[in-house]
């Protein structure tokens, strides 16, 4: 029996609270102890108030601790817990793993995926990306891992960085273009619900295609009439610098 | 009974050929009569070879003739059809209505996807774009539109040349940047796999909130001690700029 708390109360720690609850519905192998929140009735929808706590001190000392928290706060956080020498992970893309205090056995439990609050996640198809100080804690971390994902991933510090920078780019960046062409659209009295099949085919693509066979469009086949066209069309300075710069990469990669 | 021809023997024109023929089998009101390929080798795998034609002058006066062909060629190959008064609409984003040949009436039958060959897809969810000179001729396209999609909208050509730079933005750019999530994870030894469900529920989540709500990430939040962290990470050039402009939009547009 592996015992967990969780230390927060955002998307990530009420999406990881309720997939540990289904986890334990399968087996008694893991049992979720206590979550600390603040405010206690920010969680009172998923849990028994008494497994709540609002004042660290209150923690108990738990195989592992999840911190599900906001990047600033988790080294403070960790070095508040009253007591030592357990497994203590955050779930940050950003931080390295030795920005937790020292005084607990480090890890990181970082689940690749965006969060929207009151939208569910099947959490099964969720990449969790691993890792621990030593080989033991590792394995500890697999288990739970295993028991709410069927995608899991050794990643260190350094490759985390380096995926979560290229989370950017292929979630906030493109949702960002997704804006822009809401935009466009609205501007023009154009539903946005017309581009709604091409995004998800584009997303839907990348699944059989490498990104740069699935390629298509005017920069791609340096067709220069129609990017001239569209450069007079656009009015927006901004939209027109992202135009040209995302241009000229595909052309450079082409 | 309204009989259709097709001009072309690319991705729009195979999947436009394929989706007519399955709609003959529900009905028997559209009946595909020609398809003008100068290759018929490249249709024989759709097609019995009596329909293809690869000469221009044989094509027979038909009720709708479809010219899914690229931009450049469309308004020379629309003035060579050998007959007149009979509709004749073209497939493409951007070009206007009125570079088809005069001789004929016009129309624009746009379906607005990316289409990729060998890979197979659902017609009925693809929105087809229509425009006419008049409005019986608009009638024949929603008929014939509505054989084969399930979302069908009237859009003129200065909104379609809009709709165009706004699928240039959420389909080209969208798919450069999965591109660029894929050169930062084999530069660090990652698996773009990692990546894939969060490209597919970012995609996903547009479909219930409008991408502005659905905004999230560093830049976002304004959070500046992480978006320097990535910017010193970034090496390359390029990448670097497209994070930084993005960010800047992503900033302006909170």
């Amino acid at each position: 029996m592996i015992q967990v708390s969780i230390i927060g109360s955002g998307n990530v720690a009420q999406h990881l609270i309720i997939a540990l609850q289904n986890a334990k519905t399968i087996g008694t192998e893991i049992e979720l102890i206590q979550v600390f929140s603040r405010n206690k009735e920010s969680l009172s929808h998923l849990l028994p108030l008494e497994k709540i706590v609002s004042e660290i001190a209150n923690l108990k000392a738990v195989d592992l601790v999840i911190i599900a928290i906001s990047d600033d706060a988790i080294a403070s956080v960790s070095s508040q817990l009253p007591f030592d020498n357990k497994l203590v992970v955050h779930t940050s893309g950003s931080v390295a793993m030795d920005q937790l205090a020292t005084k607990n056995r480090k890890g990181v439990f970082y689940p690749l995926q965006t969060f929207t609050k009151n939208k569910s996640i099947d959490f099964s198809l969720i990449p969790i990306c691993l890792e621990s100080e030593n080989a033991t804690d590792y394995e500890v971390l697999q288990f739970v891992a295993e028991k709410i994902s069927n995608s899991i991933f050794a990643i260190n510090s350094e490759q985390r960085k380096a995926l979560h920078v290229a989370a950017v780019f292929v979630n906030n960046f493109v949702n960002h273009l997704y804006s822009i062409g809401n935009e466009i659209c609205a501007e023009n009295k154009i539903s946005f619900d017309i581009l709604k099949p091409l995004i998800q085919e584009t997303a839907a693509k990348i699944l059989t295609l490498a990104p740069l066979e699935a390629q298509t469009g005017p920069a791609k086949r340096n067709d220069l009439k129609t990017i001239h066209s569209h450069l007079n069309f656009i009015e927006d300075t901004n939209q027109k610098e992202i135009y040209k710069i995302l241009t000229q990469s595909i052309q450079n990669n082409v």
